[in-house]
């Protein structure tokens, strides 16, 4: 069996015991019961996802998946595509948003070349190139279904090795000039929803780049008629290098039971191909934060995932991804730090007065 | 003049110069102009606040201020009244949700009884004690005009200390069992709500203390009858200690310069007390998180501030305020440390395709 069947059939449900068990702690803890609110909620997600009632997910890592995209032959983006290789050795000297961010996470920081046209010349960039680039998707498939699927596994193996490494919490990230028009595909094929809709201003566009962008993905989806029931198929068709990565990413963390957390329309495309997948691997996704672009609600919709903060930001990189793990980790410490009435001789409450 | 006076007088406005020297800044860094959104603006306005145009928040203090409220002879909370006196040291060894999470977010945790009822037994908790609780405000004042003066000059003598010692960026948090009631009644005293629309359900009290708690906040505007153009009258009349200390926080920090954190319904009713004594008060705060409690996004409206986080929470203490310092520090970190595109020799945007 291949890694990416292996994978999908190893991820399992959330462990119930360890949830009701973290639920227990949380409601025995010295504040009003909730009153933690979505913090609580997550705290307990955690312990369905590790098993762990008092879980721990101090060692973090943050994985960027980086690709580009035949699609930009038609104007769809502001930025030439040689960016794509010159960002990523900013990424690792800390001088990008996600480089500056991850430092004040505190997480350790792997990016991937998954796709890049141009050759990056970075050592600290891992070389996993499956192709320079996808095919214009406006035009034909992005890329074959055989190497949909090495790109899939270049981000499971990226994340099973972290994990071995010891990570106990993931975030993703990508980078490529291009890459809103080819998640804006993924949403329109999965939902059915149209490509005004589904396609959102990116790098704030204007007008006319913007109506170069609808018909883009119109075209994508007219000319490769990707079936929403074979979700290999909807990548391969009007996917992207770097977003197939980052769902294999996410199946990797689902299937080894780490949390893995979302960042804003890319990651959040490839959350929704990884859940197309395999629908357990939902479970163990964490949204983060709630993007400029347009169609990201949708898509978190499709997924079931609430967003806890509210930035507009719309950069990607993974950098609302890094911030939220601050908060994910406080969640974890809440309940394994936190003392118990009993255990910090403060009074009980009157529970009788309290909403049931 | 009293200490009062001078530090309301003594804020000024933000710095127009330094704001537009972040605004280049940020927009020469290597991203899409304007993609880091909130975190973006609240750089600028550090900028401006601080009239630095790299900001530097790393030395954080969160000022946790404690009162009790003779209101609670009403039955309007679930929680006994000793809880005020009992937690305090909760706080300071780390075991309830402020002291995990302000070591979580690397700060200094201040705790001052400013009006406890019962003797608080801890020798970290600073001994300011304006009067051992409020009186009932459903059936007279809360405290006379000059204890709340004694109060809020509690609260700026504290801030002040705090910003000799370092803090770069304050949070504010309250302890104070009753406490979201006397926070109501500001409300409705300042906006002209009415006593449902201000009154939430605190600690998930049931319908008969909401109808007690409602009761109460009607009698407390009946009976008192604050002027709201008198902003130290109606903190006397309807407020309390430890709002009042808060509401001193904030002045002070203002009158220094200092980015203050709002956490939440507690501490935004004595945000709004001190944005009443100075308007320009306002523009020194930064709002955190969306609470739960019913009466929050209308004190917030009031101040004009959005949140950036919505994590339902109710808990108080300043947990919100601490969790969102990781923002505030976010941010000053992106302008001062992300580099610009010429000094990264990353190629620029095709501006032409931008929309303005």
């Amino acid at each position: 069996m291949s890694l990416l069947n292996r994978t999908i059939n190893e991820i399992g449900d959330l462990h119930a015991g360890a949830m009701e068990q973290a639920r227990k702690r949380l409601d025995s803890l010295i504040k009003p019961p909730g009153s933690l609110g979505v913090l609580e909620e997550m705290a307990v997600r955690l312990a369905g996802i590790t098993g762990n009632p008092l879980p721990d997910v101090q060692e973090k890592v943050i994985i960027v998946m980086a690709g580009d995209h035949g699609v930009v032959a038609e104007g769809v983006s502001v930025a030439p595509q040689e960016i794509t290789a010159q960002m990523l050795p900013a990424f690792l000297t800390g001088k990008a948003g996600i480089g500056v961010l991850s430092r004040h996470a505190g997480a350790r920081l792997v990016v991937v070349d998954v796709g890049v046209a141009g050759t990056v010349d970075c050592p600290g960039v891992r070389q996993r190139k499956v192709r320079p680039g996808t095919g214009n998707i406006a035009a034909g498939p992005a890329m074959s279904v055989e190497e949909a699927v090495e790109a899939l596994e270049v981000g499971i193996e990226t994340a099973l090795a972290e994990i071995d490494r010891g990570a106990a919490l993931l975030a993703t990230g990508d980078m490529g000039i291009g890459n809103t028009t080819p998640s804006s595909a993924l949403l329109a094929a999965f939902s059915g929803c149209s490509a005004a809709e589904a396609a959102g201003r990116g790098t704030l566009v204007n007008d006319q780049v913007m109506e170069l962008k609808v018909r883009a993905i119109e075209r994508a989806i007219e000319i490769n008629r990707p079936d929403p029931g074979n979700p290999l198929e909807v990548l391969a068709k009007v996917g992207g290098l770097e977003i197939a990565g980052l769902a294999g990413v996410i199946l990797g963390a689902a299937a080894k039971r780490v949390p893995v957390l979302i960042d804003g329309f890319i990651t959040t495309a490839a959350a929704l191909v990884a859940y197309k997948l395999q629908p357990r691997a939902g479970e163990f996704m964490i949204a983060s934060h709630l993007s400029g672009e347009q169609g990201h609600r949708l898509l978190l919709e499709q997924l079931d995932l609430a967003p806890v903060m509210h930035l507009k930001m719309r950069l990607g990189e993974g950098t609302g991804a890094a911030l939220t793990m601050h908060l994910v980790e406080a969640a974890a410490r809440l309940v394994r730090e936190m003392a118990s009435f009993d255990e910090a001789g403060v009074s009980g409450l009157e529970e009788d007065k309290i909403m049931v």
